[in-house]
């Protein structure tokens, strides 16, 4: 049956973030969407619908047995990894809108520390016949373009060149981030702050992308329980409206770099899903009260304030100079921490953090806020969230 | 904007089926996608939405760039190979009605016969960690379960036991695919009719499965267009009608064999996901002219005729006996002459065929059909459609 308004986001779930969880990631996955459960009041026997990256290790159908569930009707998957993370949420919204699931959980759980790490080079083993996927790498892996910071950090070199963007500039956002880490007891560098100096004497992962600009590998599971605005008041949590989601590529949309488009420092992909959510809730850059912006490099952080309109074409840095991300300032940026400070869940924390805020029950609460933006991983598929308080 | 009204399929394309295409496979999926489009007379920049299997290698952007498309908005993917042929329309029609996307592709393409044959045993490399899939093998791989027929071979056996059925039972079906396929140029087996003789002289594969109650391997491609009625209207083909369409799976799920059940002749996947069928539609197994049932193994044709409400449990045998899935039958069974037949093409082939029938230009035409049943591949997370002729 099709559902009227806005579904909400009722209960989130997470392990610990840690660098060695000891645990399978089936098992981080499992104790991820039963804690998302606990949290709202619902039994695994009320979801009807999961989604999940494409990516994930854990099937649905064993998240579904050994968590108990019974008949599931809605489980597509997001391709693109941290690119899908909103994704998730846009598309169990849809499923329930449409009435095609009542109740649908979204998670991803990984070892990503102490098992596959997305940070190495990937080994390129002969296959007969090569995917298109060997075949795109096979342009740029000769070239040392192997990692996701390799490619990050050329757009990055040429961000600096055409807007006189320094290695401090993507520093500022670290240490901003770090801050918030370190008043937030879930976070890996809980009680850790550093310094501008601590980023600008970190070692070189890809030049010019310092150790401090690059997010953590880590190891965890995050869900999150999407229902209708009619179950969602019946529940123990107050719903977090999801007010606008879209996903999106754009034309000659390649992975990480997008070697075909006049410009490499361009995301049109997140211009075009910001332009969106925009219009679908009738709100603004001005109507958001925090951010969660998508934050594996911190050259993305950029990019993305400018691609959604915070702030013009290569002011960024003087943006994030402002003082405007901070707790006090017009626009939190990732209070938790992010995936700098908090913990790499491919995006998925970014998403219960805007769900804590909105709660009021962070352990860094912005004062009243209304309506939060989410992003996924940009320069790749991506996707985005608003979303909103509800009562 | 929410559209009104059911979704409509209004273009198909495939490239040939054949043993060794000669091309990638994302070669396959650029012109099968390149022929869905040319057949309704959509351009690649109309396309908002494209949707695949996960595990497709074609990616939705290298597709999108080699056909010139412009902003894609969604795209997310099926999982469990030929369970989630039907998802694809299933999906590409929700976003349609939600309005999240005008007009929608769903492809797959493969060499899956000069490539990476399914129907081999998977080698289970060591890795670090093991996945969940992993663990899960391992149960089944050291006692001779390692291909998807050996993992039926046991279904059917059961079958048997449980019924009476014979491998004569099984043989009909393939005689009756492979005299439909004889008639129809697209098909491989196109003037290669078989008589029970061959099927019951056929060697084993996994007893009790011979090699003539397998589907083939097939490299090809298929896309399918879909989008708004009120689009459709404008388009060069008939609209065919997205009636119904739902995807699911129950309690205890595994892939193939799902050992914690009660029953492993169960589909309870596929009766579940029937009575959604039947439920969105208003109409029951008598108002269908045809079935497009997934045929990778014979006895996977009378599990679903039982599961679906065709025929009693048990009596699927004595349905197929009586003639009621010849074409002068009371359900015509793949005229196109199914995956034993035609082509390997994880179910998409079904989907293509019934929208030729519903046109009324099939090879092998059904007379006058109103309604067509659509499954994908069950003991799996499965699928299916109802597909209506429109005016």
């Amino acid at each position: 049956m099709r559902q009227q308004g806005q579904p909400a986001i009722v209960g989130i779930g997470a392990t610990e973030f840690s660098k060695a969880s000891g645990r399978t990631e089936l098992r981080l996955a499992v104790e991820a969407v039963a804690a998302a459960l606990a949290d709202c009041g619902l039994r695994p026997s009320d979801v009807d619908g999961l989604v999940t990256f494409d990516m994930d290790t854990s099937p649905v159908t064993e998240v579904a047995r050994y968590t108990g569930m019974d008949e599931i009707r809605f489980f597509p998957s997001t391709g693109f990894g941290g690119g899908g993370s909103c994704s998730t949420i846009e598309l169990a919204a849809m499923a329930v809108t449409a009435g095609t699931a009542s109740t649908v959980v979204a998670y991803r759980a990984f070892n990503e520390r102490s098992g596959s790490r997305f940070g190495q080079a990937r080994s390129v083993a002969p296959q007969t016949p090569p995917t298109a996927d060997h075949v795109t790498r096979s342009w740029t892996y000769p070239f040392g373009l192997m990692t996701p910071a390799s490619v990050w950090a050329m757009a990055a070199r040429r961000y600096m060149h055409e807007y006189g963007a320094t290695s401090a500039d993507f520093g500022r956002i670290s240490v901003l981030e770090r801050q918030h880490a370190s008043t937030n007891p879930a976070a890996w560098f809980y009680g850790r702050p550093i310094t501008l100096d601590d980023h600008q004497n970190s070692r070189w992962i890809a030049e010019p992308l310092r150790l401090l600009d690059c997010c953590q590998e880590t190891d965890g599971g995050i869900a999150l329980v999407v229902t209708s605005p009619d179950r969602a008041a019946d529940l123990s949590q107050r719903p977090v409206s999801v007010a606008a989601a879209a996903s999106g590529f754009s034309r000659d949309q390649q992975i990480m770099t997008s070697y075909s488009r006049g410009r490499i420092t361009d995301t049109p992909e997140m211009a075009a899903v910001g332009a969106r959510l925009w219009k679908q809730s009738g709100l603004g850059p001005a109507d958001m009260h925090a951010a969660m912006l998508y934050d594996h490099f911190t050259p993305s952080v950029l990019f993305q304030l400018e691609a959604l309109g915070f702030c013009p074409p290569g002011e960024g840095a003087e943006f994030v100079a402002s003082g405007a991300l901070a707790m006090d300032g017009a626009l939190p940026l990732n209070p938790h921490g992010g995936q700098i400070g908090e913990g790499y869940m491919h995006g998925m924390n970014a998403i219960t953090e805007a769900v804590r805020q909105l709660r009021g029950t962070a352990a860094n609460q912005v004062a009243d806020p209304q309506n939060i933006l989410v992003t996924a991983g940009t320069a790749i598929p991506t996707s985005a969230l608003i979303l909103s308080r509800t009562g």
